[in-house]
């Protein structure tokens, strides 16, 4: 373990830097925090390359068994100020955590279509939390994946990562345009299910087909026609109320669960 | 309509102040943002007893009838700088529109049990995202309404009010200690029925019986042990993955789908 005093400590600056999406891209890591959702990574087979904590922090088995892994994988364990934590952090939390984590590969190959009778996809999705939350979705419907089409929100967020629960080191995750995905999709088995509001069939007892692709669209527009008339079954929720959508996120866990029960 | 001028007008401080929850209560007022949300609010009968808005807006017929209908009501209806309303907002746009709207009485007795067959309720519920998604929620299932148990965030809050992409104005709202809801709901028919990880039967299936209120717990804790005991059905959400729950607000919309259809 290192010790970092001062808050314009270079690596505390790097750090803090990686909020920022420009530099945890040029860079090629992410920052993940909190003391379970590390222990999450660590049990996935995911040790940060780094990990920053307090001086003093209090002890804790579940910090020392990520302490010992993160130094047997080689990674540096800083201790630094209160103070400075929370400059990285952004939070008042003496008990923080935080862990710097390559990025992974987000290719379409990732994907398995076989692993799994069950897919989330979402496109120009643009809230984090809501990304963050779908990841969370799939892994507990123990989808094989979640698809990110056209321009979405950054998965390796600060905000998406903590909407995650730790999902994101669980749920194997794509990333393509539209014209990447679909031609990938039509290589080999696999429907195209969207959540729509034109031309859609009752979501319940829908026919539903492993390995079945649950594709939801932008918070405020949907998605693009075009895209809809390219899967191959168009599903609709009941709206019962003066509102004519879901929370995207909430649509696909809706949706999500209704298609694993039928597809069981 | 009247015009102000600098970012130091009263009036413009006074809207500013309201984004902070102990001057919004104070005054008993809150702020509801968007145009659409506002229209949404008008045609639900709510007409905001000040809007305000740039001067040199583009016009557009819903603006239009939101500004006569606030002058009908005998409202004030500011036309300031754009720097003055994105102090007000938060965001640089000039196509921004903002109303204040009373309080609206949140008593367990605004709720009517016969007015529907399902109802939602929420415990301890802290992030106010979470809150806004469950009425918007609400609205779609035509719940009879969201009762808020406990401390919960600020269902009046500017995110709560956005998440809830206008259901705060169409779907009652009651906030109560759980020492207040559980007598109350005692005192006539109605189901309790917790999302639950303990002695709990799947969601699928279960005996669901109108007027079914579904309790779902704080986002980290879930609900106290004795809640749930007093709760005439658990039901739990099959988890495949590694998490061990979903986002609150997506349990209450994956439990609220299934009882309507089961209450159908």
């Amino acid at each position: 373990m290192k010790t970092i005093s001062g808050l314009s400590n270079p690596t505390v600056k790097y750090l803090r830097s990686l909020r920022d999406k420009k530099h945890r891209r040029r860079e090629g890591v992410f920052l993940a925090e909190g003391l379970r959702l590390l222990t999450d990574a660590r049990e996935s087979g995911r040790v940060p390359q780094m990990l920053a904590m307090a001086e003093g922090r209090d002890p804790h088995p579940l910090l020392d068994a990520l302490i010992a892994a993160v130094e047997d994988a080689g990674g540096d364990v800083l201790a630094m100020s209160e103070a400075a934590l929370s400059k990285i952090t952004g939070k008042d939390n003496p008990q923080a955590v935080c862990g710097v984590f390559p990025e992974f590969d987000t290719s379409l190959e990732r994907l398995d279509r076989n692993a799994a009778p069950l897919f989330l996809a979402a496109q120009a999705l643009r809230d984090p939390g809501n990304l963050g939350t779908m990841l969370r979705t799939a892994d507990a419907v123990g989808a094989g994946g979640l698809v990110l089409i056209d321009d979405c929100a950054d998965p390796f967020s600060v905000e998406a990562v903590r909407a995650s629960m730790g999902a994101i080191f669980t749920v194997p995750l794509a990333m393509a345009r539209w014209e990447e995905f679909l031609p990938w999709l039509r290589g080999g088995t696999g429907q195209l299910v969207a959540a729509s509001l034109r031309d859609a069939v009752d979501y319940r007892g829908a026919p539903y087909a492993a390995p079945c692709f649950l594709l939801v669209g932008n918070e405020s527009q949907g998605l693009p026609e075009d895209y809809e008339m390219a899967c191959d079954l168009r599903v609709t929720i009941p709206m019962l109320g003066r509102a004519d959508s879901l929370n995207a996120a909430v649509a696909g866990a809706v949706l999500a669960y209704e298609a694993l029960a039928a597809l069981a």
